[in-house]
């Protein structure tokens, strides 16, 4: 992509209205566009960027045997109330009426609506487990919507819903998905730490919500820190293997303050591991067991009777997680984003110098992308007129975490290349190659 | 996928409430289950074959130069009163007040919001043209939602939105998406024909319908039988290539029944040629100008003076695609789909005899199936206790092109491989690879 035929509107300074810095720099670098109070629209770098992380999501849900369905955004009301949670619900719940009077909602979640799918399709238990999961946009009416898209009102999410016929096997399922999120998060190049955490309302009483440490986390986190340590890799998709997982992880103190106990922290945890810092939540798992299924009389046949089935509810903020990496990458200060190469919105950069009289800089450019293209990589270059030193301070901020830099004084073989945060390197077209690709199988 | 584990809701009879026969074989197949009045869920079976006429859809828009964004499906009521359209649209438009009475509504199309976008981006002729397209929800409250996915409430849609400096410059970029469009329908095996259109509430004054040919159709058209050899294999991305391919389509007289003019028709088309028939609107595109850049200010510099810039916008009904495919292609006399392999959920079934005392045959499909994968084959393999003969009736209505059976006799030089539609051949699994790979590339 040529950067004088992009739609990537950048603004000079940081906008004022912005006080996280996710934000600020998804505003800045023309990421996203905010079209009323809490909801915005995705702009190319921004939109390439959440497209490569729900595709890393999906992945992932996929690797541990869940099936992706998509259920609609707008909901009838009425398994809501067979439920019990549309009084429950509060203003937060986007409530419509159509054209025919009839009381409908832009869904916040989906157990309503995913019991209502399974029960009338699945009828016995020789057909469990059921893992389902949508990547859909979801409405939540924030009465004060802030942090762009890290707090607002118009999200996108993957919701996954798994179905059992025991507390045994849905339990299995709750781990699969415990070890997808670790996954996913690795993936992300996000260090995540499970922590047990209340249900709130979706209810039931096991669940884990996944962290990431950041200054900006509206939630305050007590831990230990050799929770980072435990070792995911080995993990196989069986029962023992993944009980073996969670242990692991929760023989470490390690949860958000609803569920902080002083006395129990300072026992547990000798004080060098100590840690008390703030962080954001960018997953969140629930087993709930027939809090939905009973009421909305969600059974199969097991041996003879009717039995309702267990049911836990799995949830990754989509929309949420590209500002949840800015805010772990991003160094404001120095003004200098770095994406993860799984997530950036191009492989690399070239920055040439560009001369009104002297194309020759361009023209050289333009021969390296080619070649780089060839090598399915995905390049942005800045053909514009800006003088070298804007556009490197401008590709700072855009984060590609690799730029190649044509000056006046080109060799071939000695192509000036940086990494971003590192020091620049001076290699052939050959060499920077194998960097890159081998930095994107990784 | 495993046939067991799958979460494939099969019905045995048609449902009665469907009245054409793509909803009928969507219910029946378990793509779709409707959640209220026009509003589906996509199971997993629909859920693939939308997603891939959705990245069909997206490369073609890629293609031609067209950089994807992702607006909200929310949106403020104020834009749409700027550009005078907040009272016309009526009862379709779902309107809503959040908890702070804004007044918002669920996008129907997006002129006003990408008119915005635009305006508070672009400033100068420069950076023109700009073209940008989203796949995104839409919602229109129709009065009589019917005919499944066909005629539905909440939709799936690419639309896309040129922006140019003069007339000749637009209609350069409404011809880019008319090759785009060919070019998509193509490679979803749809002969499409490009119709002069009216505009409706979209407004300007040229506009094509792309229509397919189908009895169930909503529209009458009338046509040339010729425009069918048109060929537009060998145009290019440049004005005149693309002025020439406009020409050779409308040489040949076309239209849908708003346009109709029966003396014309008999005039232009003489009469072994004439076609007076039913047909599906499956794309439609539009330039209006500076219909909505003008009310809502949205002009660029242009040799020192404003310019109000000159748009047009594109739709192609991506979830309705799916069954404008199953109208085109299903034999619902006989009960056989034949997805084209382009978006069909899987490339090849495994129908394997199953006797209870008897693994045999499964294990030889199991042998099979893992070897299709290695060559990245995707594959649903029936592992239920049916009978052969009623799992060959599921999976003519389930329409994956090519089928391998495995019965008693099972020679692994001459496996029962079967196209659907064409006869029975008895081939290595080799012939069957190459036999499938082939027809994937194409």
């Amino acid at each position: 992509m040529f950067f004088s035929k992009s739609f990537i509107p950048i603004l000079k300074n940081n906008p004022t209205e912005a006080k996280i810095k996710s934000h600020q720099l998804m505003l800045r670098t023309g990421m996203i566009k905010q079209s009323s109070a809490g909801i915005y629209s995705w702009l190319p770098l921004g939109f390439r960027v959440m497209k490569k992380i729900e595709q890393i999501v999906r992945e992932e849900q996929n690797k541990v045997g869940v099936q992706e369905i998509l259920m609609p955004t707008i909901q009838s009301s009425e398994i809501w109330k067979e439920s019990g949670r549309y009084d429950d619900y509060g203003e937060e719940m986007l409530r419509i009426k159509d054209r025919q009077n009839r009381e409908m909602l832009y869904g916040p979640t989906n157990e309503e609506l995913i019991t209502e799918i399974f029960r009338s399709s699945v009828k016995s238990y020789k057909s469990l487990p059921q893992l389902l999961y949508h990547i859909q946009w979801k409405f939540r009416d924030e009465l004060r919507p802030r942090f762009g898209i890290m707090r607002c009102r118009e999200f996108y999410m993957k919701d996954a819903y798994s179905f059992d016929i025991s507390d045994d096997e849905a339990l299995f399922s709750y781990n699969k998905f415990f070890l997808a999120y670790l996954n996913t998060f690795k993936r992300l190049d996000l260090s995540a730490i499970p922590m047990a955490a209340d249900t709130g309302p979706i209810g039931g009483n096991l669940s884990h919500e996944f962290i990431i440490l950041a200054d900006t986390g509206e939630s305050r986190i007590y831990t230990d820190k050799r929770i980072f340590d435990v070792d995911s890799s080995r993990t196989t998709i069986d029962k023992d293997s993944l009980t073996h997982l969670r242990n692991n992880f929760e023989k470490f103190y390690s949860v958000t303050d609803e569920k902080f106990n002083k006395d129990k922290f300072e026992k547990n945890v000798p004080e060098e591991h100590r840690l008390n810092t703030k962080g954001i939540e960018v997953g969140h798992i629930f087993y709930f067991g027939d809090k939905y299924s009973k009421p909305m009389k969600a059974s199969v046949d097991f041996n003879g009777k009717k039995e309702f089935v267990k049911m836990g509810s799995y949830g990754i903020g989509v929309s949420r997680l590209v500002g949840a990496i800015i805010e772990a990458k991003y160094d404001n200060k120095n003004e200098i984003m770095k994406w993860p190469i799984s997530v950036s919105p191009y492989d690399c950069s070239i920055l040439p110098i560009t001369n009104k009289n002297d194309n020759s800089s361009l023209e050289k450019a333009l021969n390296i992308y080619k070649t780089l293209k060839k090598n399915n990589l995905d390049i942005l270059i800045d053909d514009t007129e800006e003088n070298l030193s804007s556009k490197m301070k401008k590709f700072n901020l855009l984060g590609i975490p690799y730029q190649i830099i044509i000056g006046n004084n080109f060799n071939e073989n000695k192509i000036e290349f940086k990494e971003i945060n590192n020091d620049t390197k001076y290699i052939s077209l050959n060499e920077i190659i194998k960097i890159i690709k081998n930095k994107k199988v990784h």
